[in-house]
């Protein structure tokens, strides 16, 4: 049966290819074969509507990584807003450094240095103040290569991906290690994903009455860290139901691939991996953003697919490429 | 209008009452008026389809919770359960007690107690064995007074407002104190709402691999507790939403009323108070299940909707009353 519908081109009701931004390859095959038989009815690899769950991490697999993740750029940004109101920060490193453009020293104290500057840019307001900050930004930077907006570099193959699944009645989460309070604000307009079905790291919050008025403060204390071996335990938490797709692109996935290709029956399990350096970034086993080295491993071992951004997609971005 | 719409009555797209269980009382008046408010278009109250959030308390608002909190019927049943495998229970409270069926005793330890037994039967399996477990007991298990499954120990008149707010393109979710792994299994089927529209207390998991297969492990540790000021936190966390609709029954349900009432706009907060002690059972201000006292105030203060049980509802489960 998966070689017959390998040579059936995927089709929409009303006829047309859903995915027409994928070369005719072998993923573009998996990723029909698999909707074509688990939605056929009285296929032994049948699924319900309800079970039609889909995870996809956000970083590198529906949106660029490069030359560093979105929000740690969003951060960035904010710490240049505040630092009218923070004089310690002209000696007080990370801070220092970076108001001084020197990523570098700043970025050399790690993860620690990186929740200081995290804790600083997203706690200390209330979660509708921080909404509308995210808001605000993303409708106004810009990526620093491309000089596009952030909500524009985002994987036109992955976006027909969505819609496909959902058109064919899987309901689609975001599974991210990023904020999941920074990705809700336009997720919906960008992936048609609503806040409701977004997964992601957070901070603690404290209900309060304010003035008579009720709101959640955001604590500079990490809540849920949602990467590797977080990822399956927050789509437990979260959607209560094991996904039988699932989409990634780095080490941070391994365990949502495993729990979402574990579950018996017909599974999806894919891994972006980032080959096109002319038309966006090259990495994997050796880069430090979207480290893929174990996972790449794990697809090999267990058959899962494994997109080559070079042969499989015919375009990168809605508005073409990094070039453009 | 709010008038205008109160005399109408109700009706669904073929113009039968949508909810035949309620008296035509205020309560039922404020709920449809609110309805029909939020989805007219061109009203100043409109609210777009993919805001309409409702959520909704689980014990004492949508199903019954005497003589005691369901949940820890079945954790008590679960200790008769695991006895053999535990004969140090023999002699330890609150095991010891429970087993020979002196729940006083065994319940005198307050907080700690029920803790105690609810780390010793809701962890140390994965979370697919305890799906399974709950399962198995919410399909055998019966109500110690009216002898019926638990599933039936629901609020016909709540079941009613359920459909009648999806039917107006709501979402509906449970918001819970009550352990969200131990109303996932049924919700769907009881209520109509799916596993991942359940928030409710947690405790943590690890994800491992155990003989190469993926499993989540339930850890006898407190994630989070769904309860009071935690409700706002949890939907915040869960639903990325304000809802426009919140339904409680307790004490337990203040911050989420105020959350959901103070967003702006038309919003209902509407509280079921406990006053049939012929067909259901009356509490309120004294009672230590269902506590009922600083939201009733409340509800006062701030116009919120109260059911009164007694004299606003028809029927009280779908097979009539306690006394069937």
């Amino acid at each position: 049966m998966l070689a017959a519908t390998a040579v059936v081109p995927p089709a929409t009701a009303n006829g047309a290819d859903p995915l027409p931004s994928w070369n005719d390859t072998a993923a573009k095959q998996a990723i029909v074969a698999f909707v074509e038989t688990v939605t056929k009815e009285g296929s032994p690899d049948f699924v319900p509507v309800d079970e039609r769950i889909a995870t996809f991490d956000n970083d590198g697999t529906l949106w660029a990584e490069q030359p560093m993740y979105f929000q740690l750029l969003f951060a960035l940004d904010r710490v240049k807003v505040l630092a009218p109101q923070h004089p310690e920060w002209k000696t007080n490193d990370p801070f220092a450094s970076l108001l001084k453009g020197d990523m570098k020293t700043a970025l050399s104290g790690g993860e620690p240095a990186i929740m200081q500057i995290v804790a600083a840019t997203h706690s200390g307001m209330t979660t509708d103040e921080f909404d509308q900050i995210v808001r605000d930004w993303i409708g106004t930077a810009r990526h620093p290569v491309t000089k596009r907006p952030y909500t524009e570099m985002v994987y036109q193959p992955m976006l027909e991906v969505l819609t496909y699944l959902r058109d064919n009645g899987f309901k689609t989460f975001i599974v991210s290690g990023g904020g999941i309070d920074f990705m809700r604000p336009w997720s919906e307009t960008v992936y048609g994903i609503p806040p409701e079905q977004v997964v992601g790291s957070s901070g603690k919050t404290d209900f309060l009455m304010r003035g008579g008025v009720p709101v959640l403060m955001r604590l500079p204390e990490i809540n849920f860290i949602d990467d590797k071996a977080g990822k399956p335990v927050g789509i437990h938490e979260h959607i209560g139901r094991r996904p039988i797709a699932a989409f990634g692109n780095s080490d941070g996935d391994l365990q949502m691939l495993q729990w979402a290709s574990g579950g018996g029956g017909r599974r999806l399990a894919l891994i972006v991996h980032h080959t096109d350096d002319i038309r966006e970034w090259a990495y994997d086993r050796n880069s430090s953003i979207g480290h893929l080295d174990k996972s790449l491993d794990a697809a090999r071992d267990n058959g899962w697919t494994v997109v080559d951004m070079k042969d499989d997609w015919k375009t990168i971005f809605p508005f073409g490429d990094k070039r453009d």
